[in-house]
């Protein structure tokens, strides 16, 4: 008995299924809208509310992809990943919904906050250096120990199948969207939400917002090769990672632009959508909006959907 | 040719008639829930998003209401009220979605950015001195000089009606709930909801959640009449006016409660909010919930509507 892992970028039908498979897990987060955002913007926006998935941020999906995706055989011997993110607790919480082990490599140094979130899902944590290459050394042990299956955070077809379930329902839940953006990162939502386009709303194009402090996808696009991200240095500490070899397939495909912003555009945004929409929405999150407030002249009047990546934010350490 | 000014408490019908006469106009706010708050309270809790609601607040629905009831000879003349608040703002744009002129009466002293909110919805503004009678002396005049017809905030059965709608809707959104829970602070929100919940689900018990340090409407109901608040003191600065004769008369035949928290249990509730659903609730809007997780042994396994019902909150000023 295999594993019904993709190893071909994701069809039409393997994100029908990934939608399939996680729909009685996840939330169908709301499409919110604002009059006075779309006057501000001087278009029609859209947000699709993953600030309000569980765990606070579309990874839950990817992550509940992947693992209900397992054999048998292999769910029994559970799941791992390093991150110090939104992916170790969404890994977390979709183990525990199948009631499998997950085994999260955390550095020393994360917060206590995190460490708690991770361990509050009944995952079991083990600690390294806080190096890249403690990191990876302590995950292969793990993996070699208990036979887990290493669920990478973005570098993954079952994961971007995953992510590629919100825009396919912002794509369900609006009228024809001339316009998705989301952040990038690591590329899983941005490459994910490009075929969801592709496949159920063809027409519409889809760009990112990228910190200009962590501008790695940019200057990928640009070259032509995976540039990696090197001392990144943001606010939206969601988007740090560099895009994996998978992901970056899609995007320089799929994608139309990768639009930079900095960290005060993207700090104004993000207070926006608080005072103007009620929610809370991470730095990262923030991002794309930003970008269409930046690139005003190419969204001018036009239907525009925004993937509000998440929510998880330190109450006590607002930016403003 | 008469308005139709609701003379008597709100029936079925005329509440009915006000949700047809609003419904083109308000938003129909989500309805959210979230795991970890039904584990913390201990009760399965539903969220009416009213924090969602245009001006960020339920008193758009009875604003539009008084305004969408006025003949068209009053509408002509149009509306005058005196508020520093929510009501203000709400009075203003429902104005100005008819078209007809707002006279607002403010308090000198008024934050500069909500006399900028109510300007910016087209409404004149009127300075007066901060005082209860200068206020009501410089409304007089107004409404003598001008012919507008003076909109209560809420001792008004348009005001009453409009605002059972919140009700009516979470109502309609969810299976039969135990209990609903508002914040009460002059009566609109909490004898509409009252209302709503006797016609469309008997069944259904209402509890307030009041604020100790502006606690009249629970002193109102244990001493059988109206206890004016005097020297109101807290956080929950939505909540600080006293019952209206129209309103205590609804609240005392009709809720079964009022519990009252400190102003520490409204930050513990709304920092709550904020942290595991991502959304903005001002201190007032977080009193219900407040109340919930006080009185567990009350509502301990009880499914439970809560009307969230504002989030207008200085982000630079957050009490955490």
């Amino acid at each position: 008995m295999k594993n019904t892992l993709i190893s071909t970028i994701p069809g039409k039908t393997a994100i029908e299924e990934a939608h399939e498979r996680i729909r009685p897990y996840i939330h169908r987060t709301p499409v919110l809208t604002c009059e006075s955002i779309n006057r501000i913007a001087g278009a029609t926006v859209f947000f699709k509310c993953e600030n309000f998935q569980k765990v606070g941020a579309f990874k839950f999906r990817g992550a509940s992809n992947a693992v209900f995706s397992l054999n048998d055989e292999a769910l029994i011997r559970g799941v791992a990943t390093h991150s110090s993110g939104n992916h170790a607790q969404a890994l977390a919480l979709a183990a525990k919904k199948k009631g499998i082990p997950a085994y999260i490599v955390m550095p020393e140094n994360a917060s206590g906050v995190k460490i708690e979130a991770v361990k509050g899902y009944g995952a079991k944590v083990i600690f390294c250096k806080s190096s890249l290459d403690a990191r990876e050394k302590t995950l292969e042990k793990v993996v070699n120990d208990t036979g887990a299956t290493f669920i990478h955070p973005y570098d993954d077809y079952r994961i971007i199948a995953g992510q590629a379930t919100a825009a396919k329902e912002l794509i369900e839940d609006t009228a024809q969207l001339d316009i998705i953006v989301t952040p990038v990162g690591g590329g899983g939502l941005l490459s994910g939400t490009a075929l969801a386009a592709k496949y159920f709303s063809s027409g519409t194009m889809v760009y990112a917002g990228e910190p200009m402090g962590a501008d790695d996808a940019y200057r990928s696009l640009q070259e032509g090769k995976i540039v990696p991200s090197i001392n990144p240095d943001t606010i939206a500490d969601g988007l740090l990672t560099s895009l994996g070899e998978k992901t970056f397939e899609i995007i320089q495909r799929e994608v139309q632009e990768i639009i930079t912003v900095d960290d005060d555009e993207i700090i104004a945004a993000m207070k926006l959508l608080w005072e103007r929409m009620k929610i809370v929405v991470e730095p990262s999150g923030a991002v794309p909006f930003a970008a269409v407030l930046k690139s005003r002249k190419l969204f001018s009047a036009k239907s525009v959907g925004i993937i509000l990546s998440g929510g998880n934010v330190d109450l006590t350490k607002l930016p403003f």
